[in-house]
């Protein structure tokens, strides 16, 4: 059911990157679930991750050994979330970590694990450790697209994108891929997503630039409300186009390359969104004229969250009443409900607070039939604005999320 | 599918109040949609009503007319919300009150409006106006399951809860009717609820009671979060019962009234749950062992709101990741995952933030059969609990909410 949801884009090397797949059996035989990242020395590292209380064990380690060392190998595995175990959970991950860096000859904390599935059951640490070897012997610089199949779980489609931009006749190359389909309402990250690049920029920029650009990709989709336990987004970048290692975000090249990163950033994010359970929509929510952006932003997440909204939107209904009442109770400050506007896919519903005077119901009904819907609200208050991504409530999303684990 | 719930009680004359009836024709020729209660004179009358910026006409009336005068007629109008109709929607709102206010002749202050029904939609006056001589000319003590019906929207089964107590050798009785099964996250009132008592009471003190006694009921009730624009419940006192009117919640007649008020108003708000739109389970989340009553408040929304939560207990799922998950991202104040416990329907699930050592799989799965699911989380932190009563999302949910208008 995936909305305008397009074929796996053709990443190019991005030199220092080589990436492994491997079948460990994690969840269901004969499924690539196991992806390893190979990093080269010397490249710059960044990451944000869940701010759930009950994060995953991988993300705690993950925090910590980015302190630690730099990082040489990312270790991924779908089908188990390692969320909800505990200490054991740790010492699973950990005992994972140690069979990648003995085998690849660096130390513990130069290996990041993630982990993603189902949450509340123990690692199976034996399965993963013993096809690490396969994954390892099977690292390469082309295995994008069989690295976004491996970290899928409910997704039905791998999610990657790419973009190359010039600079000074140098080309730099910007690669990426995303899973998530459920439990999506991402806190300062995603689900999981690695972004890669050749350019060189110092680690401490580029963790300022993914934190900023998280908050407007990752940071402003949801599908369920939920926010996930393992949430991790990762961005690497291995230096190896030879540029003078970026240092300020004031630099021209790197003005030029927060912009593709962008780009990258919030195509992954979009197709998280594309791809939701059971989703049938993919729709655009812009809240403007807010005396504080918060505002905007809480108002947009709380129409995004609506059940009564989702359901009228999987019904292609244009239900506006179910958005004003939404507007109503999202709690922004200062509301003047008579000075409220509403548009859909360019149609104006509403007007002062009411039904618009010239509006008809079939207009209504031919703005809400296309997959993409783009919904305004202008609270005319002020000049702050924000939007948020998400998708319709299908009988899909009930079947998959009360099927999920039988 | 409605849940647990019972035959509608016989509510016995309560002197002071009579109630009429009649088919106005408003959303369906032949069913009862237009309510009217007479209320005699002297009594105490108290209302609260929805936080809903985008509140409905009828309900900023009420807000108006119970400063202006004592309330005599309620009436009550169901297929049509008459909320975000602006103007228009206040003067047709007024239209209907001088239309029953002439025919009794009493002053238009001294009639208090409510609609419940489809949003955005013009209310059809000379409908109602047409009606209100068949609901007065039908005017009668016992009419009370007959104004349960009258009520309702999408619910399936009038709504109604009745108590009798004795004082000092005399019998007071207090029963109420309610409505609502979508749109549910009272705050500050319900849909619709209306609850009359035969004892004297001060006018500012029954206010101060229902304030509190809404804030244990249907306060605490949530179908799918989404406040409505109409949410009004009304509490009248005739003061038939010629007890000395009650000025003081120390006197040991208030505390008997409130014992059986509360009964009543929980009776009421339970019923709307229980008849939620698509539900199958009546679900109990109760949050125990908070530092502040808001935190336990705050979890136990979040975790009836969830959508992962809701489709696991329509499926049975004793998926008890969700659930950990809901609290970790809640921002309960100094949340320690370690001391997390989790109980439904007194199996112990989770223990120290994860599985339980002696949890098995089938004793969650016993545990979620039933219709009444309860759910406690215990924080471990300090000694402050609260409870909400929720529902779980089913596909009727969605086939209900898409296909609302059509």
């Amino acid at each position: 059911m995936a909305v305008g949801l397009h074929d796996f884009p053709l990443i190019p090397e991005i030199k220092g990157i080589r990436i492994g797949v491997a079948q460990a059996g994690i969840k269901k035989p004969n499924k690539k679930d196991l992806v390893i990242f190979e990093i080269c020395e010397g490249a710059s590292v960044a990451g944000v991750f869940t701010q759930n209380a009950f994060c995953a064990a991988p993300v705690r380690i993950c925090h910590q050994h980015l302190d630690l060392a730099a990082s040489r190998y990312l270790l991924i595995n779908t089908g188990n979330a390692n969320a909800g175990t505990g200490k054991p959970g740790l010492e699973a991950a950990f005992e994972t970590c140690d069979a990648l860096a003995g085998l690849v000859g660096v130390k513990r904390e130069s290996i990041l694990p993630f982990s993603t599935g189902v949450i509340g059951e123990l690692l199976p640490v034996d399965k993963i450790v013993a096809a690490i070897p396969d994954a390892v012997a099977n690292l390469s610089a082309t295995n994008w697209q069989s690295a976004g199949i491996g970290i899928m779980t409910t997704d039905t489609l791998p999610k990657g994108s790419v973009r190359t931009f010039e600079f000074d006749g140098q080309t730099y190359t910007i690669g990426g891929i995303s899973k998530g389909a459920g439990m999506i309402r991402p806190n300062m990250a995603t689900m999981l997503g690695y972004i890669c690049t050749d350019i060189a920029i110092e680690t401490a920029l580029l963790q300022d630039i993914l934190k900023d650009t998280v908050n407007k990709s990752f940071n402003r989709i949801t599908i369920d409300s939920d926010t996930s336990t393992n949430d991790s987004c990762i961005a690497i970048a291995t230096g190896c186009a030879g540029n003078a290692k970026i240092a300020s975000l004031e630099e021209p090249l790197a003005q030029a390359f927060v912009a593709a990163f962008t780009e990258v950033m919030q195509e992954l994010a979009h197709a998280i969104v594309r791809d939701g359970e059971g989703a049938t929509k993919f729709v655009t929510v812009e809240v403007t004229g807010t005396r504080e952006k918060d505002d905007a932003t809480k108002v947009a997440f709380e129409i995004a969250h609506s059940p009564l909204v989702k359901t009228a939107l999987f019904a292609s209904d244009p239900n506006w009443g179910r958005i004003l009442a939404v507007v109503g109770r999202a709690g922004a400050a200062g509301l003047n409900v008579d000075g409220v506007q509403l548009h859909i896919n360019g149609v104006e519903i509403a007007r002062n607070g009411g039904r618009s005077p010239d509006y008809l119901e079939e207009q209504g009904k031919q703005a809400m039939a296309p997959e993409e819907i783009h919904i305004v609200v202008d609270l005319g208050m002020g000049q702050c604005s924000d939007v948020v991504w998400t998708t319709d409530f299908s009988h899909e999303y009930v079947t998959i999320n009360a099927e999920y684990r039988t």
